[in-house]
């Protein structure tokens, strides 16, 4: 069956398009604009067929169409789209003669605004009272209109009449204008222009009743410029322009610049445009800080209130945001007397003790507190055991070794010991659980293909077949393991499986487990590694073994188990199922493979978790 | 064509298979031996049939066989290899009847062991005599051959010979012995029991010349016990054995243990084996720390040291790890007088620097070798802007502020700032670049398949189609990237890629070089963030926003780009090619537009890298 329509026209037009490509290419603008005026063509074509060609040319487009109304046509047909690929793509068979795609334009930078500027540079050039109305219509098309400009050209043409012959007039512009845009609108960017004789131009021109604006224009000229022009904007809602214009009354209209600020939130604007060191500066600066204060930016607040002289309100700040060198260079500069600033670095201690920032918290205790017991403890607490000995030493107190460290470094070796004993029963429990999961899937899926049931949904089916193994002992799921490692994107989507036994994602729900687990023994490197050089020190030699021996077979299983845990799964660097070598059977099958694995399973759980066994934390001296 | 082979015996075969399984199942394990051993079917199938069944009826299999001599085949012939999989599967169809998999075993437990313990506990308990041999076997047969258990038993038959009936000899029993087991290799395992008599009822049995063996018998036996057993374990290469009998010989004989330790790297089990405190001890930690700083492990080496009281030295050994915490500990302990700490803290700090470890230089000056100016100097050339100001105020030395910290932050200002303009530039250079080669392989494929030339090699058409555009601007690559970002791994990948103009794997230089910018240019987050606000503070609010629009537009223009740059790229989280909707078409539609990517380029250079937007860097104050 053939397409519809009229063929003839079909291929009347692709004859013509062919034409007018010759015609752009050898840059006879003139007869390629008639015949597409004739036939409707859409005449951003003249553009899009080559832009650079255009562009090179556009003096050569204007002579050539020598016509106002012609190049206002051409103008007010622009749009964004590319017509040469939209409306009139090449035939396939030419495409090789097509010139080379354009480099992608500068950000911000659109077709329209590029032919406008690049006209009305040339028209400019050319003649700019004959071309006026052109000139008009590149100011008006622009992306975003640039109506101020072409009202302040229809006001120099009142203003300086041109002489020349078939010149415009003001009053011809302005009808034009009027033709283009809305009057409401032309009224308002009259308005922008802060010229009364132009807005009076407009609004004797527009259907606007002169008792509605006469009064108000009326009072606006009776006001002092900056305030009046600051008027005008906050009338415009040009918000930004009113602050800059009101910032120039001097301080005695601060308040009322407070009051802009605030209501329209122009705080950064603000700071530049009152000097520092002013009081207008600082009463901006604390309004900001509150502003900020509200948003939860404690620490810019902070920073806004110390630059402009005020350390105490600043410490304040700092201390919400846990900013805590800047809240004890602030309390120094106040200056805290000495006992204020101890009781200051206890606040912030604790704070960064509950953020687990251990070192931080210690810090802030012996330097500031004065308190290197405390600070001793919250090294010893955080596991930093090289840094708590360094403390130790520093302040010449060996008796925390004895009464404190050694007794805090046994306990962390057993807890240790016996986190990672529960992490491998988990681990191996999970293990043979998943292998029994996996076992029954495939005699499922067998059975499936048997009695041919396809029919049956698959997640009945291997629900039912799991239902069998309740009374199994790997009933009951780990609790401890997330409490540590994971992060809340992967919790979330652990929320899906559920390894509950028999669920239907019971086998994802389990990767996700072992997962996290290796991810959770293999963090511990470092953590162990330190312990382990803490133990030997003091003579540990026996617990550190203990440690070194539990924590090296740990890795050592859960490295062996991956490639059978992770054995199914499609590896990330494996080849495509496709390939030269496959068959459509051996599409079908891989196919088949991969599909029972889990409904669909995120590509995250597929993948085995990366163990870092480029770090070191073995001791020599234990092996 | 039928396959080869007498069709009647593999049929025969499956048929007495199916017969074993069921005497198997029902516990009829004599039927089944005879059978088995009749017509040579693999004696472990009575384990790997059901081992769980097995091994809950090891009497019933002993009691049934009845026979010393058919234990002792069946143990022979023990191997690890699980026969039911191998040799003789089961048929397909009867797989669902087949018993769950067993559990895997506990790491270093074998099947072979698992049998032999098991049948050795069954045999003991019915009667040690008549079994003797059996027994011997089980101990024979392990993994690790129980020799010295073996020829102790024989032993005790010897010394207390047994009274029953038909019990086995201690001649006897040797004599099977030495039928398992080569004669040199018992002698020397009789030897390791230290048991003369043994050894000599086994150098009898032997071919041995008695004019060897006797005079070094007469030897060892003058020895005093530990000493003697000490000769032996070296004799027979037991190294550690040896150390540990040496060991109970006292100190008069420590300078041979030493020089054994040194010999045979026994450091860590000698430090177990001398209590620590003694003189030995002491020598022994100096030797090992020795040995540890060949082997480049010098904090180790420190940790013995300062453990076995030689601060001085294991200060020695902590600098030349930078183990810097430690190393001030050791000072102190020593403890250095205040002039030698401060030069050593000098010498430290100048390491860590070199390390770009600029804080914990800082600390280093500041408080050991108590100069805040150059903790100061430390901080300012490590960006940690806060941590600088701190340190100012701690010292009340604001004068370094204006001095100091004020013109290095407008300096780090303007190099980021021109560094991301840099960074900027090149990528669009190489993204421009990136588009054009694309297209040129586009169209090289589409020649190709025009052409229908299968036979021309793509890669040489592909530089031949490139080399036409060998004046374009785009012939430089860029040297600057990889100096900042990029790790090892990635150089090693990159290097089989070049960004020269026209080389066949241009387009993966491009990725990598792109991916190597975004990555660059993503880390910057924090140290950008940590300026911006030391900026603010100091009133640097121009070159702040500039900083701050310089980097926000080029982490946009990035994340922008990335469809378009990995556009082609298959993606990870993309579904497969295979798929219920999938048709051949589109599987080779899917398989031809992966294909011309690049020849066979790796997973990582196909992944868009990530950006972390999770890392907020921008200040509102700013903006």
């Amino acid at each position: 069956q053939m397409p519809r329509g009229n063929l003839e026209t079909v291929h009347h037009r692709a004859l013509v398009l062919a034409q007018l490509r010759k015609w752009l290419d050898s840059l006879r603008f003139r007869e390629a604009f008639e015949v597409m005026r004739k036939l409707r063509i859409n005449l951003n074509l003249i553009y899009d067929h080559n832009p650079q060609v255009f562009l090179e040319n556009v003096e050569s487009f204007v002579t050539q169409l020598d016509s106002v109304n012609h190049i206002n046509l051409f103008l007010t047909e622009l749009r964004e789209e590319d017509t040469s690929r939209s409306m009139y793509p090449r035939p396939d068979s030419s495409s090789s003669q097509a010139p080379p795609p354009p480099p992608p334009p500068p950000p911000g930078v659109t077709k329209v605004d590029v032919v406008c500027d690049a006209l009305r540079r040339c028209l400019e050039a050319l003649d700019t009272h004959r071309f006026c109305l052109s000139i008009l219509t590149t100011h008006v098309k622009k992306t975003v209109p640039e109506l101020e400009v072409a009202l302040q050209k229809v006001h120099e043409l009142r203003v300086n009449p041109p002489g020349a012959a078939g010149a415009v007039s003001a009053e011809e512009a302005l009808k034009y204008l009027l033709f283009l845009v809305n009057v409401n609108e032309l009224y308002e960017h009259s308005l922008g222009t802060y010229d009364f004789d132009l807005v009076l131009m407009v609004a004797e021109k527009s259907q606007k009743d002169p008792k509605e604006y006469l009064p108000f224009l009326n009072m606006l000229k009776s006001l002092e410029t900056n305030y009046q022009r600051f008027t005008i904007d906050r009338h415009l809602r040009r918000f930004r322009k009113a602050l800059q214009h009101l910032s120039k009354c001097g301080e005695e209209r601060f308040p009322e610049a407070l009051q802009l600020i605030k209501e329209q939130k122009l705080f950064s604007e603000a700071l530049r445009l009152y000097p520092a060191g002013g009081a207008p500066h600082k009463a901006l600066s604390r309004a900001y800080a509150d502003h900020l204060m509200e948003q939860q930016q404690p620490e810019q607040a902070g920073l806004l209130l110390w630059r402009c002289g005020e350390p105490a309100e600043a410490l304040q700040a700092f201390v919400s945001g846990s900013s805590w060198r800047n809240a004890v260079s602030a309390a120094q500069q106040i200056p805290l007397p000495p006992p204020q600033l101890a009781l200051l670095a206890r606040q912030l201690a604790e704070k960064l003790m509950e953020q687990r920032r251990y070192s931080e918290a210690a810090l802030l205790l012996d330097q500031y507190a004065k308190d290197c017991e405390e600070a001793i403890a919250a090294l010893i607490t955080g596991a930093l055991w090289e840094e708590a000995l360094r403390l130790i030493h520093m302040h010449d107190r060996q008796d925390i070794t004895e009464t404190d460290l050694k007794p805090a470094l046994l306990e962390a070796c057993g807890s240790q010991v016996s986190f990672l004993e529960a992490q491998a029963v988990t681990f191996s429990r999970h293990r043979a659980r998943l292998a029994v999961v996996r076992q029954q899937k495939l005699k499922a899926r067998l059975e499936l293909l048997d009695d041919e049931a396809a029919d049956c949904v698959d997640a009945d089916l291997f629900s039912e077949a799991s239902s069998v193994m309740t009374n199994s002992r790997y009933s009951h799921s780990n609790s401890r393991i997330s409490s540590r490692s994971s992060k809340n994107r992967r919790k979330a989507e652990r929320k899906k499986f559920s390894l509950k036994e028999g669920s239907p994602l019971e086998d994802c729900a389990l990767l996700c487990a072992l997962s996290d687990i290796i991810s959770t023994v293999d963090k511990m490197r470092e953590e162990v590694h330190g312990l382990l050089k803490a133990l030997v020190l003091f003579q540990f030699d026996g617990q550190a073994q203990k440690l070194q021996l539990a924590y090296g077979e740990a890795l050592h299983t859960m490295e062996a188990a991956v490639p059978e845990i992770w054995q199914d799964v499609p590896q990330q660097s494996q080849a495509p199922v496709t390939g030269p070598n496959s068959t459509a059977n051996s599409i079908t099958a891989s196919f088949n493979q991969q599909k029972p694995a889990a409904a669909q399973p995120d590509a995250e759980i597929l993948t085995p978790p990366k163990m870092r066994n480029g770090v070191k934390w073995k001791l020599a001296v234990l092996q």
